[in-house]
């Protein structure tokens, strides 16, 4: 029989990471500036990112470099390896072969660090001394606390209050690592102080995280700000799991028909998809690209493309994004990486372009196919990952259904061990589907004042 | 530079365990009954055990074969990594090189699925319907909650109740794998109505509730009993860690000096030490075998080698071991699955022929150890891994002192991520170091009333 894991060696780690921009019929919009609304040049962001990562913002180099320290500090759990789920595919009865890359085995528990490591790295090459960052589930914030850590740098986490409470080993293992964690919206920022001030109970969003982290940020000048997903460097990053998931498919000697993972701001989804997505683009290729995101957050299916800003406040450079409205405040659901209001610009053009598919899918059919996957495969999957299993699992009836097996791959995110309050609640029956209304969506689109893209 | 993690293929799962008793010049002594305090036969064990445990249980073979169905479950995570703590080294700045083997990439997050797996399949085989068994810490109960949901089986979890109560993921983990659990002392059994009667706030402990776990399963006839660690078959079982290890070590071109892993019951030490120590055995070769137990526990470095019970109340045949009596309930320490009075037979043999060594380490410095080494190789060591990491420490700091760098190899058991509460109690300065007293010691070994060994 033929193994269930197939894994690479140390040497294997790409050396360059992919960046889709290169290959993009239509390339991604430039941002545009909060207050003049016209494009920003790239050392306005100087007071927010160090050079090398700005540079690679806006970069149409179709490869660029990993530095080898920072293979270096990959390889502490990199290459990540790829599981042929024959478990899973039994439990499930398709006749489907489904695939996941597992990108759990890291020390934070996601796929996090693949961009914080660069980001810590390249910081700490410029003089950097502090990293503010926003945090939603607590993955990217344990993901660059850890990251900060290695490189000596202090780093401080505005992480969604809801998640903060509902997660308080996230913070404990943040805190392992040296982080400073508030809960947001806090009193540390005026951003903070105006939303608390509105509402003294609001659970907070990445939206008003990101608002609090950006503004410390740039209120010091040793001080800059890292973002876990959305921007164009950060999914270039993530590529590394695309990458290496292609050279898995070609040892397991099969190809995905079909590439799933969940969607938060694109970075997860990204990471995985993009290296299969540029045979589509560059050789006619046909793999479908699914992301995944919850239906209460559902800003790719039902969402507009319109320029948006990325955090609530508005601070940040407008961004050509899928969206909801960077007011929008998602229902509180588990799945906390999962509840940003917009979708980054790459992603967004792609999926305007047809390139992509989206489908959103409730909570509850997650839990349903998070349980199922942990009683075959053993492995808890984080809140997150679910998303991506319950679309891998709809695919895979609909092509029984079809008479026609497919080849399924998706990205098993990470996993579930400290996420345990959430199927807490599954068990209890205390997790409930919110499906916006026709009337909602309408609502929050009518309210959205940005400019629409060109 | 050479590769941090030396990793095998699924072709390389060892095809047979190693049986140490073959090997060792004092054969362990039989246990004895404990009404007549007889030896007892092989055959009185069949109201617990399927009889190929049994017959595991009192074998001279060497070599004992691994059904291939279980290899294939093994396959899910197997081979587990062994690395090199390049990081780590750093971090405590010494010259020896450091190796560890981890075990938390199981499903369960620790080396127990090696021997809950095993017992599982063969209880199937034999038409079991259910299988009761105790757990301290939980890791223990996750992994044969795991195994017997694979099967088919049900599975019925006696969970100490310090334990029960400071770890509600581990409980829910268990129920995600669809086991029932009971905080032990619990009100279903006999022995435990019997123990709270005495005392109602008992925080339990392993010795009471493997009374309770056996009590329900010598009740019924379709049901048997499990137990985690002590016995010779479960010993066995683990032997795969170090048979991987020792191919590991081989193709890192390196030997270990030293070969350490933390010490509740024996499972997790023989696992990784015996494959080693069998070339002490059987090559002359003198490889040092340390077993790291708490300081609040000490039966190795305090105890006596009795005959004692295996459990609190008197049920289990008397197992000649190291012990501190079976009424012994150790301090409540976080490492749980450590708080255990006494020793498994081999394991108690080989010490008192000086084959095998032990140390005692006190919380404060395992917990110490645990965030340095979560800091430099990132992985979150599980409490009681961390007593295996503490004594890497201390041997690396004397090995540098004496100016003779050793290879140390030690077993990184499991991951903390579902004990994140016991790191929260460290941070919060709430670790408090028990030490036993010499009058103490005495006091605990003079109420011992069970037989000498021979």
């Amino acid at each position: 029989m033929s193994e269930r894991k197939i894994t690479l060696s140390e040497k294997e780690i790409p050396e360059r990471w992919y960046n889709i921009v290169a290959d993009m019929p239509n390339k991604p919009r430039p941002p545009l500036h909060p207050g003049t609304k016209e494009p920003i040049s790239p050392d306005m962001l100087a007071p927010l990112f160090p050079q090398a990562l700005i540079e690679q913002e806006v970069t149409t180099e179709k490869w660029v470099g990993i530095p080898e320290e920072v293979r270096d500090f990959y390889s502490l759990w990199r290459p990540t390896p790829m599981f042929r789920a024959r478990e899973f595919e039994k439990a499930l009865g398709t006749n489907c072969r489904i695939y996941y890359k597992y990108e759990g085995v890291s020390p934070a528990g996601s796929h996090k660090p693949n961009t914080a490591i660069p980001q810590a790295y390249y910081n700490k090459q410029e003089g950097t001394k502090r990293i503010t960052t926003e945090t939603g589930a607590g993955q990217w914030g344990s993901a660059l606390s850890f990251a900060c850590h290695h490189f000596g740098l202090e780093c401080e986490v505005y992480m969604v209050k809801i998640s903060f409470n509902q997660k308080p080993y996230r913070k404990l293992l943040m805190n392992t690592w040296g982080a400073k964690v508030f809960a947001s919206p806090s009193t540390e920022t005026e951003a903070g102080r105006g939303i608390l001030a509105k509402d003294p109970d609001s659970p907070g969003s990445l939206g008003i995280a990101i608002s609090e982290a950006v503004e410390r940020a740039a209120q010091r000048d040793d001080t800059k700000y890292a973002l876990g997903s959305v921007l164009n460097h950060v999914l270039m990053h993530q590529t590394i799991i695309g990458l290496e998931a292609e050279k898995q498919m070609e040892i397991a000697g099969d190809l995905p028909d079909i590439v799933i993972a969940p969607f938060g701001g694109g970075s997860n989804f990204a990471g995985l998809t993009f290296p299969f997505l540029r045979h589509n683009l560059t050789e006619g290729k046909n793999i479908r690209c699914i992301a995944a995101e919850p239906a209460s957050c559902p800003k790719l299916t039902r969402g507009v493309f319109r320029y948006d800003f990325g955090d609530t406040v508005g601070m940040t450079p407008l961004i050509p994004m899928f969206t909801l409205g960077h007011n929008f405040v998602p229902s509180p659901i588990h799945a906390g990486g999962l509840r940003y209001h917009g979708a980054g610009a790459i992603v967004s053009q792609l999926l305007h372009d047809k390139l992509i598919e989206a489908q959103s899918v409730p909570q509850l059919e997650c839990f349903e196919a998070g349980v199922k996957f942990t009683g075959s495969e053993g492995i808890l999957p984080a809140p997150e990952a679910t998303h991506g299993i319950a679309i891998a699992a709809r695919e895979a009836r609909a092509a029984d259904l079809a008479g026609t097996p497919k080849t399924i791959l998706f990205n098993l995110c990470g996993h579930g061990y400290l996420d345990m309050a959430a199927y807490q609640s599954y068990f209890d029956g205390k997790i409930i589907d919110h499906e916006l209304s026709a009337e909602e969506v309408q609502a929050l689109i009518d309210q959205i004042d940005t400019p629409p893209v060109g």
